[in-house]
């Protein structure tokens, strides 16, 4: 069912300065920062050459990454999102296996504009795991 | 200087059911368990299309992430692995920077027996960072 690693998501408390890091320690290609008001997050993409890696910082009063900051005030690593082709399939497929879905178990519309979904971290390891539908598609790699 | 994300870790306190879990649940092709006596882990590959995420469960009375998981009981992520062209240049660039790399400050043979070092999670944003030497190869990816 899985596919490809679609991002890594880190949370930090200093969002220019966590991209610095990965740009000058580390010599990564970073974008500018964007914010996603509809998300609460204000997000950088580090690009790596096989997938992505997302700073997040918490915007706005009702982050759904306040909390975790919160718990780990110097940043961590928040969610590892994975492509699915059909997310409601998936979605059926965790619920009917006792794995619970956040929210109402429904999928969402999330930050890059595609259905997702995730799952409670205390059923996957601590793990906060994102599903994120994306439509295979047959062009070269 | 970062190219690709090699693996992302995650530590469990179960490997088998961790396993299970991603292969029933998420349907991922999951390897077969792998003892790493000297580096203190049993280890199984998840395979995604793009990379691999490493379930990793303590081996053995020194594990390097028993601390982790006294502290996070139900596992939780752990590192994060960067390939990297030249690892030497890369502990020089992040020690000249002031990040501190883990022991000694030189590389070792890691895990899949090619050169690797640590970062304090301290100096970046409380992710603890695997920079894994893999020279490039010029094949068709």
């Amino acid at each position: 069912m899985i596919g490809r690693v679609n991002h890594i998501a880190i949370a930090v408390p200093d969002l220019a300065a966590a991209a610095g890091r990965y740009r000058d320690l580390l010599g990564a290609r970073v974008s500018a920062p964007q914010s996603l008001p509809e998300h609460g997050v204000r997000v950088v993409f580090v690009e790596a050459d096989n997938t992505k890696v997302e700073l997040l910082e918490p915007l706005g009063a009702h982050s759904p990454i306040t909390g975790f900051l919160d718990k780990n005030p110097g940043g961590g690593m928040h969610h590892i999102c994975f492509e699915v082709p059909d997310i409601a399939m998936a979605a059926r497929q965790l619920v009917e296996a006792g794995a619970r879905v956040l929210g109402d178990g429904k999928p969402k519309i999330g930050a890059h504009g595609l259905p997702v979904l995730f799952v409670h971290p205390k059923d996957f390891d601590g793990t906060l795991i994102e599903l994120e539908e994306v439509k295979p598609d047959f062009s070269p790699a």
